[in-house]
């Protein structure tokens, strides 16, 4: 197996930046499984719709109404605030998606769906660079 | 390793299909993992209790208060709802939930606990025929 | 590939314990992907913060008040009650976060992020001897 690679990529606030070319540049050739790993506690990777963008700005807005920012009452009994309002926020949300996927790799390529994207989700206000790791097995 | 299966399950509507025999028939011998990737961003694999079918029941009742059709007025701000009042519904319980699992697999079974099946879970309104690929590595 | 570990992981009512040594422990040497899984269905597995406690706290308050016990009136509907207001609760959290986490490995170690530690999340009032396997590929 070769070793794991790790990508850097640069976010730009709440939202989903599509991967999936990325992730399939770093793959070696062969069958197995790649493994997509975040390195950070306030983001998230996800496998979503990639035809309309409305599913990605109604998905982000059902979750902000979930998960509001610590500025709104109804979070009034967080403790974890000093990093900022969305800072507790983006710890909830990163432990409700997912932190790692593992899909299915046919000759090379991942067995994704037709529809189906990589996407990386930016849970802080403002843009970070964040690490992934890929790995095939 | 053997080349990833593709299994296609028919599912009827909300709710939970046991595909835990499919997929263990889908291993090959020996250790290792088995990856179960689901090829669809309206639908969710999950791993849940096998015994006390109430556990399935409520379960689909509890995700069906946290993210209503559409047409409840809780959800009017949503924009995705050309396809119907269960479709943007469906995404957002395909991003809670699992799109693939990985289970230790030893002497070519599955090492789940006692009360562990795998299942697919249907967010859509109608029957769907839903493919989804295994691998063992 | 050596055969997968099981480990039993003690735990003291709802909330994180940290298992990342003893995962780590579990790890043989070389590169690869560690699957951590959980044989249960009313506990977890997560990957978050392990600087400040407040984030475990938060989290755990947050997901109380998503998901509250079987004697809160806004829970009445549900059925599979008999096992105690904390059972079906347990199960829905176990829905939500993970039962699975797999995570590269690079010279036998986990290429967690600086802030990541890997925490057994307890949904049960009572303690409980919970079961992980741990498998690299």
């Amino acid at each position: 197996m070769p070793r794991p690679a790790i990508l850097t990529v640069r976010t730009h606030g709440p939202g989903l930046t599509d991967i999936t070319d990325c992730v399939s540049a770093a793959l070696p050739p062969g069958d197995g499984v790649a493994t997509v790993f975040l390195r950070h506690t306030s983001a998230s990777l996800l496998i979503q719709e990639n035809a309309d963008p409305e599913v990605q700005t109604d998905l982000l807005a059902w979750l902000s109404r979930l998960v509001p920012p610590t500025t709104d009452p109804s979070m009034a009994y967080l403790t974890h605030t000093y990093e900022g309002p969305d800072d507790m926020p983006g710890h909830i949300k990163a432990a409700l998606l997912p932190t790692s996927l593992s899909i299915p790799v046919i000759d090379g390529r991942m067995a994704l769906g037709t529809w189906q994207g990589l996407y990386l989700f930016e849970h802080r206000d403002r843009p970070h660079d964040r690490q992934i790791v890929v790995a095939k097995t």
